[in-house]
């Protein structure tokens, strides 16, 4: 199962906007925080103790994010500028690129005496991300400037953690760098580099590696257990995806069913014990982690940007590794393209969000200013960047490679899955499948195709309709090569989490499509922490354009519920309602036209 | 409005079974516990730097407390043992006291140099509970040795507080002398003392004191405004009552309508905007304070013991400041004396609660021991002793002075007023009345008479029947001299708060006469955050008497709410129910069987 953005042309529609959007705000935007920050300049190496914009220890990672991005783009555009920034860093890159190999700013400029001294410093984390951008690079490009300066960087690593066991540590404390090396074994053919990835990876949870534990946690890096006896998502979200998907890369690789095994139950886990409907993942502040099973609170929801984009990832490489279930994992993606991680970033481009929650009430807010204390909930606005600025290069680098979720290859049956929709065209060598659509405005898709290929039906759609002869296997309809149509039943529609999640009892989410939609009270004049939908009229919901979105909103008919008596704080229980015209919007839209209160889940009437 | 506990014999009942359960078992267990941790030797002023058990700057007012409730069980009880106890204890305190007159155990042992050098190391609350235990004392025995003492102490607190101005501070960081010094006034018939009571109610929040302020907010403390100007209830919630309390009685005493204004607007703040459904005021951990309007979270409810008894004191002083309302305040001292002071005790009398929550999910405590974070939630049992223990030895002088809030005395009218209903007898210069009940198991009143009485009807009765003549009056239900019988209608009924407490939108809590009930875990299979309750069946509940609890508890027909695929996280939006009885106890017997999930409001279908 092959996939590679570069097969992918986006023609119009929400994701040719999407990746206009990013190549002509969001990466300008990226970059010129970075540069305001430091970030670009420490590069240089010239920063010395006592100066401003003291480099931190995972700057590295957070332009070697950028520049993945940018080569991207660059595959697609003629950006003089962006290929200027990049040359401009790997000379840099190269120029300060030690003589064993070694590459790292914070370690070289500010605290060289502590060069793998510490697992959870990030070290190699900023070596895998600088090692992806190398091979993005090295593949749009052709050159191989930067891919020979990390190849040497990832021997120096072998000689460290492999052969002399000189580092601090055996694993790295964030990984990144397992699936970066499957990368650079993929990228030059050197089984080196796999061997590599193995050796991280098989090296994970061993009972010896427990003293190097973070925070006192083995789970908080996935230090628990033998990856292969790894079955629930456990710690730091985003290290946990990573993890997941350079398991699913050596499980792919190797044919090791315990490890497919592995995979399979932690991406089901995580999506049916450890999500939120919007597909956020890792709820808890603390230690960004994963919790438990159906801890899922919506206020205080952590759900980082990146996490999101990690398990993209991770879902990716499962369909690679587990065909059968593809649509499965189609499903997380297309979930997290819409909303958990297109929340990450605003409506105009340049502003973030790195939590998600999925509930704003600002009375909590106003408590802890008026109290002078600080209790800790998520940022109610996008801000430009941040301390730790991961998620806005996480952006940037997907949001210019979205093609790579757009098609995939099965090389044994030759047949073409289509497995989100955009109006696009997938070329390779000869294949050739184009597919006309407004979606997810509208859910008619016009296929034109020279081989056979598959349209994934949605697990939020429950019917379809087509001009053309097909079987359906595992929630794909399968059409040999033609020309037809087929369109997917969509309709708003009510969802609610399992009786599981107590917090959510008696309450439910609007779904229409791909898109969970929320309220807020901008639009909403009495608040939306009141307000209740009825199930029986979500049929008759209209659908409009808004111009201030550029997106579809939906308007309900439902409640406010109110008091019998104003005056009391208690009083028999009662049923008072006055109706009301519910306005909801995409839930990634939330938070675009200042401070309001913002809820996911309304109450069911 | 005059109320002595004196005046009153409980006879038999719930209220004569805590008040032995009080002096037999609750005050043996404090004392022990305070000398075991070292606060009774602390009074020997014998601690040495380096020793073990360093005395704390609140240990004086600890054992303070215990002395205070010691001496209410002395006016009933023969007890040579608390006798003994406290003193020895005054024998301390005579020979410890300082030659100026400063008592304090911390500020002089453990740091001499810090005397009044810090507003929030509740020097002037140790000497207000010195002094309340000092009347105590006095009233019942006569004998003065402890009053001259803190008489003494006194004169030197006005000393150095309004003659030399010496301290760093002006009003006290913790209230609790004001209302100490206006006993003080009562007990020895010295203007001085209301004089210096008057004086450290009047200089709270005048803008010359802010540089006191305590944790940075002068709302912690109730220093934002001067005390006619506070109308809503802010900052830590014991030391606003008290201070509201030391308000009241300086309301009364002066007869300024616009502190009584200001007094009733607090009250009213308090009960309709800031108080649990179980009396349970102060809703922060962090501060222990009031918030704002509405927020009233179930799983973190401080709701601290102090603070319920607190409320009973604020209350019980409006009833004579206010007594066209009087019903109204009884009603919130009723809510306390079975709901949210109650839990602070356990059962069986030697385990207290300094928090009381409304909800307890015991997944979010595996989440945290789980991943080793240390996040912030009430405990789920009752020790016998908290590093803090100021709850405790309040119980110890609510539960020995329980006829304060049984009846009291209209000395205008000449009539005497039923509060709350036990079966007891009241007696004052002639008068006598004699209430026969086993209330609240059984709301029938047998009264007998030879003065007028007036009988509140409680808020949550919505009726009454009697076979004697009588007006009703602002709630109450008057009645001439005579014998007669008045019964209460009294049915198991949900109550709702507002729905500004949007947490608790589509839920109710089942309230039985007087006490609001809970549902455990421990008595429901399933647990309890996903029944249901069903406002239809309510009035068919069964009730019963538990061996086990020694208390009433509720079976209602109800449901559990259940998952069409078990296995899915999300799912369409569906209601599916199976039949439960659900069991349901008085609130404030929760945790007495064992750590246990527990919900106050349930979901209703």
């Amino acid at each position: 199962m092959q996939y590679n953005y570069r097969n992918v042309t986006l023609r119009s529609g929400f994701w040719k906007q999407m990746e206009e959007l990013n190549s002509k705000v969001t990466i300008n935007a990226v970059y010129d925080r970075f540069y305001e920050t430091g970030r670009i300049d420490a590069f240089k190496f010239e920063w010395k103790e006592g100066e401003e914009k003291q480099p931190h220890f995972f700057w590295d990672s957070d332009v070697a994010k950028w520049m993945e991005g940018a080569a991207y783009v660059l595959s697609r555009e003629d950006r003089p500028d962006l290929e200027e920034k990049i040359e401009s860093l790997i000379d840099d890159i190269e120029k300060n690129q030690c003589e064993d190999g070694y590459f790292n700013i914070y370690f070289t400029v500010v605290k060289p005496e502590a060069r793998w001294s510490c697992r959870n410093w990030h070290e190699l984390y900023c070596a895998g991300h600088l090692m992806e951008a190398a091979c993005a690079y090295y593949d749009v490009t052709g050159r191989d400037r930067f891919l020979n300066i990390m190849e040497k960087y990832a021997d120096y690593i072998e000689k460290v953690f492999v052969k002399e066991h000189s580092a601090a540590f055996t694993t790295p404390g964030h990984e990144e760098i397992e699936l970066a090396l499957y990368r650079m074994y993929k990228t030059t053919g050197k089984k080196k580099f796999f061997e590599l990835c193995r050796f991280f990876l098989e090296n994970r949870g061993l009972p010896d590696n427990t003293e190097e534990d973070i925070l006192d946690s083995p789970y908080y890096a996935q230090n628990h257990l033998p990856i292969r006896e790894q079955k629930e998502a456990f710690g730091h979200s985003v290290r946990a995806v990573y993890l997941y998907s350079g398991m699913a890369d050596l499980a792919l690789e190797s044919g090791d069913e315990k490890l497919k095994e592995a995979c399979i139950a932690l991406f089901d886990n995580i999506t049916q014990k450890k999500m939120y409907i919007t597909g956020g993942i890792g709820s808890a502040y603390r230690g960004e982690t994963f919790t438990v099973a159906y801890d899922l609170p919506n206020a205080s929801a952590y759900a980082e940007t990146c996490a999101s984009i990690g398990l993209m990832f991770f879902a990716q490489r499962m369909m690679a590794l587990d065909p059968e279930n593809a649509a499965k994992y189609a499903d997380a993606i297309e979930l997290e393209m819409y909303n958990g991680m297109l929340s990450g970033v605003s409506l105009d481009g340049d502003k973030f969000f790195y939590e998600n929650p999925l509930e704003i009430y600002l009375t909590d807010r106003h408590r802890l200013d008026m109290l002078n204390y600080s209790e800790r909930w998520p940022i109610t606005q996008r801000p430009k960047v941040f301390g730790c600025s991961c998620c806005p290069p996480n952006i940037v680098r997907l949001l210019s490679s979205l093609g790579n979720y757009m098609y995939s290859f099965d090389e044994k049956s030759g047949e073409v899955y289509i497995n989100q929709f955009a109006d696009s065209v997938y070329e390779k060598d000869g294949a050739r499948v184009e597919v006309s659509t407004n979606y997810p405005y509208d859910s008619t898709l016009k296929i034109k195709t020279n081989v056979p290929v598959r349209v994934r039906i949605p697990e939020w759609c429950h019917g379809f309709g087509t001009n053309k002869e097909h079987t359906v296997k595992s929630s794909y309809a399968c059409f040999e090569a033609g020309e037809f149509e087929l369109k997917l039943t969509m309709n708003p529609e009510l969802v609610a989490s399992s009786v599981n999640v107590v917090r959510n009892l008696g309450k439910a989410a609007l779904r229409y499509g791909p898109m969970i939609y929320c309220a807020e009270a901008v639009d909403n004049a009495d608040g939306v922490h009141k307000l209740y939908l009825d199930p029986e009229k979500i049929a008759d919901a209209n659908i409009s354009y808004s111009e201030e979105l550029g997106r579809e909103v939906i308007d309900c008919e439902g409640y406010l519920r109110v008091d019998e008596k104003t005056d009391k704080l208690y009083a028999p229980y009662s049923r008072k309602f006055e109706p009301r015209i519910v306005r909801l919007i995409p839930y990634h839209c939330f938070a675009n036209r200042g401070e309001s209160d913002m809820v996911v889940y309304l109450n069911v009437k």
